[in-house]
C-alpha cells in the first residue's frame, strides 16, 4: 500500500455512472505524483494516508457495482522506526 | 486513479473481438506519457480526466465480454485544493 | 492500455503449460522498454499496437485456462490529434 | 515478487474497516521507495523480506472481507548466487 | 509479460503457509531491478525467461490456494527480430 498526502478535492460533474456519488480525493506522494483516491473514511486535507490498489480498491467499498482502483485506506497518525 | 488529458482518437479496424466497438482515446499525463484508454463518458479532446484501472476498468463496461484496462471515470471541471 | 511496436518473436520451447501453443511477440514501447505479449490478431513486425493487460489480458483469450498478463487488442492504423 | 526490508510500524487509529485490525509494517526497497505492507507472519524491523502484490495478497489473508494489496510473504534468510 | 534473467535462489525459512513449498527464484531484469518468482518449469541460473505477473502467476500454479504475483512461463531459447 502506497503512503500518500491529501491535498485537495475533485469536482467532477460528468463521471462514470460507477463512481457517482463517491468524494474523490487529489493525493500526492513524496516524489510529488498525484492520484485520484475514493476516501470513505473522512480525511483531511494535510492527512497522511495509506491506500489501498487494485481489486482491495473495490471490494472496499460497501457496494460492489461502485468501481475505483485507489482507495483510502487509513489515516496516518505517526510511525514507528 | 490517474489523471490525464484527452490528447486524441486512435484508428484501428484490426482489434481483439473483446474491445471492437469501443470508441478508445488517445490520454496523455503531465509528465507526456500516453496511453489508450476507452471512453464510454463523451469526453473531448482538451479534457482533463481521471481513469479507471486494471479489474475495475472492465467491470466499468455494460457488457462483461468487453476487454480493457483502461477506462475514463470522470470529466474533471477543477480542483480545490 | 498501452502503446508498442511489435519488434520480434520469442522462441520459448520450455514453456508453462498454460501458455504452451501461444504465440508470443517482442513489443517494445517509446522508451525502448520491451515485453512480451501474447498475439491472437495477427499482428506483424513494425505495427504500431495497444495492448490489454492484467486480468482482461486473460480473459482476451478463448480458452481460460491459458495464460497471460499482456494480450494486443488491436493494430493501430492513425492516430486523429 | 519485491525484495523489501522492514523498517518500522504505522501506526493509524482511523482505518478502514476491512484492514482494521491488521499489522501494518513499513518496508523500504533498495532503492528507498516505502511501502505499506500487512504481516501476519511476525516479521521483525531490519529483516529482508519479500512481498506479494495485488490479488494475492488480499488471499493470503484468512478472512477474505480483510483488504489489502501488500503482504509479507516470508523473510529472506539468504542468497544463493 | 516481463523478461529477466535468472541469477540465484532465495532461502527463506520463516513464509507464509500460502508460499510454503514453492521454489523462489532471484530475476534481474537488463537495468538491474531484483524480483522475486515462483518457478515450477525448472529455470537454470543465467537463463532468461519471461516471467506472468498478476492474477494470472497465481492461476499458473496446480494448487489454487498457492500464492505468488510473479511465475516463470518459459525460458527463452532465441529471439528473431
Amino acid at each position: 500500500m502506497d503512503i500518500f498526502q491529501v491535498v485537495g478535492t475533485v469536482v467532477c460533474t460528468c463521471r462514470h455512472p460507477g463512481i457517482e456519488q463517491l468524494p474523490l480525493r487529489i493525493v500526492q506522494d513524496r516524489k510529488g505524483k498525484i492520484q485520484v483516491a475514493v476516501d470513505t473514511i473522512g480525511s483531511r486535507e494535510g492527512n497522511w494516508v495509506f491506500t489501498i490498489s487494485g481489486s482491495a480498491a473495490r471490494l472496499a467499498l460497501d457496494d460492489p457495482s461502485l468501481l475505483t482502483d485507489l482507495t483510502i485506506g487509513g489515516v496516518i497518525d505517526s510511525w514507528e522506526e
